[in-house]
């Protein structure tokens, strides 16, 4: 498994319309799904129960998509990006367009599509198009997820 | 703290635009943010390091956005509405209004604003409005859920 690209810390001023990030891969385990189960409290079937799972068209267990969101942010962390720069995640809206199972690796794209100066001379807001690859580089998640983060003025 | 309260299992057709659930309270724990660091792989300070959360404007150590949506399921899961009856999750779109920080009391709100027939007979889509208010009733986390419910035919 190759390990994480590392990016310096990107304050606003130094992201660029069309700049593509990435970062991963990553695999999710049997251990993180039951993890989720347990912090989120939701034990929905699919997620808990492999015998009702097999009997889905699904056939077979797979992660809370919200986890897959969760191993995304994961993901942007470990490539070092926003480190020291984030001062929130404002906005998150994403399709959960494939399952993932146990033993999946997950690799993230973050290409900027919107640079907002505001609300200040200090912070700005970063929306950037998402998208989650599995070991097939077919897509599992994708969407849109908006930060807000300090200006170089600022730091 | 008093307990969720529990629906039947709802199909697709058991839904009615504008009908409104609620669940929770469940409160957000510092452990809670501390698993939830684990499973994403998301070490953000803000998050993890309370004396730089601390010289933040937030002023102290805060959840995951992520978390927070985490915790909304589990909340609609606790509350019993789609037991057995949820074949997927299909898009979120959240802001993440307010910050959460350790013990806060989360309450979710989901009211009936889509309904799809599409894309089977024997399941549908449904969009629900949502609202996570902490213990002050103050909105912390906004938006819609899409999900894939099995139709009543179907059961």
């Amino acid at each position: 498994m190759i390990g994480p690209m590392k990016y310096p810390p990107h304050t606003w001023d130094d992201l660029s319309l069309g700049e593509v990030f990435h970062a991963g891969p990553r695999a999710v385990s049997r251990a993180d799904i039951d993890t989720f189960t347990e912090v989120s409290g939701d034990r929905t079937a699919l997620h808990t129960d492999d015998a009702y799972a097999a009997r889905t068209p699904l056939g077979g267990l797979v992660a809370h998509g919200v986890l897959n969101l969760a191993i995304a942010t994961g993901l942007a962390y470990e490539a070092g990006l926003f480190e020291g720069t984030v001062l929130a995640f404002r906005r998150v809206d994403v399709g959960f367009d494939r399952p993932v199972r146990p033993g999946d690796e997950l690799s993230l794209e973050l290409e900027v599509s919107q640079l907002d100066p505001r609300p200040r001379p200090d912070r700005g807001s970063a929306s950037f198009s998402m998208r989650v690859r599995n070991q097939d580089g077919k897509t599992v998640l994708s969407g849109t997820w908006t930060l807000l983060l300090r200006r170089t003025a600022s730091s």
